[in-house]
């Protein structure tokens, strides 16, 4: 009998309602003749709702008091699922994390999970057993409780399916899937059927806010076929594997874009090892995220023009941290507000040659302006006005055959 | 240095400002060189809010897991207590009932605290550190969560007392201490300073809602020094200790009354063994709960009166049962609606003659009739119209000097 992790966001447990039909979604993996391993969430705004709390009650509230308060979520979402199979005539039972137990290292609010402890578990499932398991967190080597800081229930679901050997982690959630682009952006955008690691990496980094990056990259790491769907419709999700599993690869997976973006270029920057490095470092000392970094080939050996792009809330900040650094030398800074980054994003690309011409040339149609360009393997990303955003979405959109149903 | 214990209700912990005061609270007494262990229930309504919700997740939630369920309850208040301490610069940190461990037996959602494991507790206080242990919960032999049915953190507390030999366990709450009769009933009523166990047991268990007769139980047969007192206000409260401790005792310590109680006689019945279980069983099973219960010596050797009373929810119920009771025999059978029960209580009645008079006596100036009367080494009970309470209130709360400052 095969294992199956069924992971449920907060949304997905968010009321009573909803934590029944996550039960009834369990009880027919269940019927299937699953193993079935259940990873929760806590209800959605609660733990949002015991941080306000904490924050009530110091503006540096403790860390690991902290993990203790907010683990109590999936505590309570754990009992409530596990009481409603109970009550449907499954057995069933919730595991919080040191019942399990489930081992981190690292420090408190951002902890790794480092091990899972099989053997309870295992032992639970071969006697009938679902699992309920609290998500987002572990104990660490003094016994106390910790929270894993990015990818919260996702990563847990994903290392339990590793440490399980699933045969594939479900991660129910409040989207239907990864779609070729922002649906609320574009109504044509479709599901897509199957995405490699790679792109879903690309894609999660770029805004597809359905799974954590850290998350992804674990799954990748170990393997771990990923599907993500909606726990309100039961329609077939995204599934998340490895390229090879892939038969079908469009050239183009998906596209996606950025909004609010704001433009930095240092022009005649001196060419010399260290200026990159100068620039950064204060940008990352004041948690500035710097997203897009281009810099030419220097034309005279000598000097260079450096650009990047930052989030357009930082760009005030960002001016004075410049213009400050002693550090720096240049001829001119030019800042611009108001440019999106659009990327298109596909395993394809890589032995398709000309995708990157069919880009420029459908945006050259559409007359809109490139910036600046970066390419990676699975990714060619430009900077244009933010004005054209929409219009070179729709073209692209197009022009890649994303309109198509695959 | 001694050790105390600090246990605060739900009401003390209700709100993040009276969080706040509770943390104040304790650094006293770190400052007066306790050691000091905290216990605490969770804040005020939530349990509640989390019954709730397992009520319509099933109208048969499963007992394991609403232990589960509600013990997050107690882990949200106690991270919130230890995190303000620390905000205040003192070492703390909460103690979850596994963590301690706190061990215990009997069934979920009515388990007994067993055992108590002090070494890891000792140590911690014995570096400097302030634990806050969570109420009203344990962990049973199969690792899972428990929590202990009636007494709660009370419970906990005072056993936490008893396990660590602590020189007092003092209850905070929401009222100032034992009053000589329910304060909102009669605006004289004094806070009685020191009160015995019995006669403790005697004034919870008919109304004076500080402290559950199971708790004081535990005291008493631990011998730890109770303080209830208030944690809104800054007096000293009602100090709960064996007889042997109370200097200045008086005759009566307190005067309780119910309400809403009915009287229900059976005149004529058959005097033979098994008839008061023929009586009593079917309304035990069917959860009414028989308070007073007299009946006189039978006159004639055959026939006796058989009187006890009820709450009047229950009398319609309890009319029911009686008359399709075929196991009885009676000549009559009277309900009486509006009654009230009155007690006097006090371990001075032990040594000091005509108690009973003096009580008799002051019921008859005012024209109260007495209509059933039962005794017990330090209580007397009187049943008398219900229309008469507040008048027999005042009169015996005059008569036997409680409106006097002790």
């Amino acid at each position: 009998m095969k294992i199956v992790v069924l992971k449920f966001g907060g949304t997905s447990v968010g009321t009573i309602k909803k934590i029944k039909k996550v039960a009834d979604i369990i009880a027919d993996y269940k019927k299937k003749k699953y193993k079935v391993i259940v990873v929760s969430s806590a209800m959605s705004g609660v733990t949002n709702e015991l941080i306000k709390k904490s924050f009530e009650i110091s503006d540096n509230f403790s860390y690991s008091e902290y993990d203790v308060l907010v683990s109590s979520g999936e505590q309570v979402a754990c009992s409530l699922i596990a009481g409603r199979l109970i009550h449907k005539g499954y057995k069933s039972r919730s595991w919080l994390s040191w019942q399990v137990p489930i081992l981190t290292v690292g420090v408190h609010k951002n902890s790794r999970i480092n091990q899972i402890n099989r053997s309870k578990i295992l032992k639970y499932l071969n006697n009938g057993g679902i699992p309920i398991i609290t998500g987002f967190q572990g104990i660490n080597n003094e016994n106390r409780i910790t929270t894993i800081g990015r990818g919260g229930s996702d990563a847990s679901a994903i290392l339990i399916a590793k440490f399980f050997k699933a045969e594939r982690c479900i991660i129910y959630t409040d989207v239907e899937g990864v779609f070729t682009t922002d649906p609320n952006k574009l109504k044509k955008a479709k599901k897509i059927k199957e995405i490699s690691y790679e792109e879903m990496l690309e894609m999660a980094s770029l805004g597809a806010k359905v799974m954590q990056p850290v998350s992804i990259q674990d799954a990748r790491l170990n393997r771990i076929n990923i599907e993500v769907r909606s726990s309100f419709i039961k329609k077939s999700g995204t599934l998340i594997t490895k390229r090879s599993n892939i038969i079908n690869n469009r050239i183009v997976t998906g596209i996606s874009c950025t909004q609010n973006d704001s433009k930095v270029s240092l022009i005649g920057v001196k060419d010399k090892p260290g200026v990159a490095a100068a620039i950064f470092k204060p940008l990352s000392k004041n948690l500035i995220n710097v997203d897009m970094v281009v810099q030419n080939i220097s034309a005279n050996g000598k000097e260079t023009d450096l650009t990047f792009t930052i989030k357009t809330e930082d760009l005030n900040k960002t001016k004075k941290i410049i213009q400050q650094n002693k550090n720096l030398n240049y001829r001119n800074l030019i800042f611009e507000k108001n440019v999106s980054k659009i990327s298109v994003i596909g395993v394809g690309m890589i032995t398709t040659p000309g995708v990157t011409f069919r880009m420029f040339q459908t945006l050259a149609n559409k007359g809109i302006n490139i910036k600046v360009i970066s390419t990676s393997e699975i990714k060619i990303s430009v900077l244009i006005d933010k004005k054209n955003t929409q219009k070179a979405l729709i073209a692209l959109h197009k022009e890649f055959k994303l309109d198509q149903k695959k």
